[in-house]
């Protein structure tokens, strides 16, 4: 199926990357039911759901969601929108490029004029029309062979992002400009001076590119990795054979730094509100919890504080007091419970792998 | 039934008042499981259970439990070694003098040479050999005619509990002394000075007498009120019709406090640990929580601290992880979870006052 005939100019398939444990939103997200299957917003609608329906106009409903095996029927089941032709099961988690990659190969052989954009499926984005008009952008840079990534303009100075460091715009292009290089988390130090730069911006994951451009891009790289992913959309009997074979790396290591070191990539400064949601603080911040006031995601009536602060999740169903304590977590799920401060959101990961270690995977 | 005579000199009853509701104990105290039914100090024996241990010696297993009707089953269970026809049920709460009354009212016709004492089901002693011998000091003085508490001698400069002023030593009595007066709960300065004088003692609402010498005083004060009490004794089936009539009042009011100040109350000091179990800073020091370390109260394999410290009660058999919070009292049972400190622990009666006024009495 394509549609470029009825739109030859503009034909756009989002793909959707629906992996990542969240391990640092457990109890919240699990191995089972990961983040992207939850409703963090409490919009009523899961972050999956929200990235379809952000994506369904741009891309004119053509969506290919890439995401475990074993959520494939939580994915159709949340997305009934989406043909279940278009929701891909990976036999195992291989990290970005292989899920983008096998994207990439079937688009190129579907649709070989389209342009794809990848957007992963637990981010939370505040404006969905400047969304839409970066991608519009995005897109046109992409369809000249750019690989294309939306750079978000920086609202304080995290450590927990990538940045991109913005070069020279582009000729011809609307507001869009080569990347000079990928840049690592940096430090407070570092990331307060990006703030105040104006030439660095969050690199928030998003690739918008032609699908030969990225697979030859790889190719560059890694030619066996790029030809096993073609050679499975030539023929998808092969993936359950093929797959574990293929390299587990980021698409920014595979192909995004390397290609801004060959000067091939571009960036669309992005204004709008993004959020990954990594952890409770920053769900925190996503829910505008104030200092000195109560949030609750869920049920509100179930709370009770007294002279407390923070976020109270509670998913079991039971009464949740809090009594004399400020910037608190509570995450109260039917099974475990966790309880921590905003400061410490970091550290959940410790008890995630604590329990590993413990063999309580029925935990996790 | 009476064992006076195979023991003239001793006979010995006590009587378990089986009541409270410890409220600041929510919501592992509840309306429907009191705290008198819980096993609080993970000896493996619930409150009321150990009281009936300890009280089995110095009363030869005389023993007259006096609780709510609802409790009188999980009263029975508990303490088979009772003869359930000494297990009395109030039809409804009405304090402390009326249920020790009715028990000494019974007491006063079944073995009028008997001296009773009155222990709340609720407290926790530490030493059963040297509370037995103070006991046993009460009890020789309870035969001359006299009123007699035990007074703990205080460890801190407690604000909770009320103190008996102590007075001279008695002629004739083994370490007894008469009651100068009963002092109400005093601020700290006033704890503090107490704690160093020597001559206050902590008031532990145990009174060791005659039942016909209590219900002679409280005569003294509202002779209606001790002859209903002798009417109901000598025609149980009164009991439901009478027992609502009866004034809500606490021994230490009715009787306690007038008789004192008519000289006729005594004190054995005794230095035994004693605790009511107040609250979760209370519970907290029973159980050793020590500055900077985790105490659990249960299975502690279900609790995962990080850089935490305080106590974790995990009922209801999910994992409960703590993260950078110091002091922290944590209560988890099925319907309700209570996160508190244990500087904020007399304030858990706020939130059960609030779940009171929304009609949550499931909760309660």
């Amino acid at each position: 199926m394509t549609h470029a005939d009825t739109e030859p100019t503009t034909s756009f398939w989002a793909v959707i990357p629906a992996g990542g444990a969240g391990t640092r939103l457990w109890p919240l997200s699990r191995t089972r039911e990961p983040k992207f299957l939850h409703d963090l917003t409490g919009a009523g609608r899961t972050l999956l759901q929200a990235t379809v329906d952000r994506l369904l106009e741009p891309s004119a409903g053509q969506i290919l969601v890439v995401t475990g095996a074993v959520h494939r029927e939580a994915v159709l089941a949340q997305v009934p929108e989406v043909d279940p032709g278009d929701v891909l099961g990976e036999p195992s988690p291989r990290d970005s490029m292989a899920a983008i990659g096998l994207a990439a190969a079937l688009l190129e052989r579907r649709d070989p004029d389209a342009v794809m954009g990848s957007f992963a499926a637990d981010h939370v984005i505040g404006d969905a029309d400047e969304f839409n008009a970066c991608v519009q952008r995005a897109v046109q840079a992409a369809r000249e062979g750019w690989l294309v990534t939306l750079g978000i303009t920086p609202t304080h100075p995290a450590t927990g992002f990538g940045y991109v460091r913005l070069g020279q715009e582009l000729a011809g292009q609307d507001r869009v400009h080569r990347v000079e290089r990928f840049v690592e988390k940096p430090d407070l130090a570092t990331a307060t001076g990006y703030l105040a730069d104006g030439v660095h911006l969050w690199n928030a994951g998003m690739f918008v590119v032609r699908p030969s451009v990225l697979l030859d891009l790889l190719g560059e790289n890694d030619p066996e990795f790029a030809a096993t992913l073609r050679r499975i959309a030539a023929e998808p009997a092969l993936l359950p054979q093929l797959w574990p074979s293929l390299p587990k790396i980021a698409l920014d290591h595979a192909v995004a730094e390397p290609a801004a070191d060959a000067g091939r990539v571009a960036v669309v400064p992005a204004a709008f509100d993004w959020d990954d949601v990594g952890d409770f603080a920053s769900l925190g911040g996503l829910l505008g919890v104030e200092e000195g006031a109560m949030t609750v995601l869920g049920d509100s009536d179930l709370v009770r504080g007294v002279d407390s602060s923070g976020l109270v999740i509670p998913v079991s169903g039971r009464t949740v007091a809090v009594i004399g304590l400020d910037d608190v977590v509570v995450v109260d799920t039917p099974d475990a419970l966790l309880i921590t401060t905003r400061d410490r959101a970091q550290d959940v990961k410790q008890v995630v792998t604590a329990l590993a270690e413990a063999g309580r995977d029925d935990l996790l």
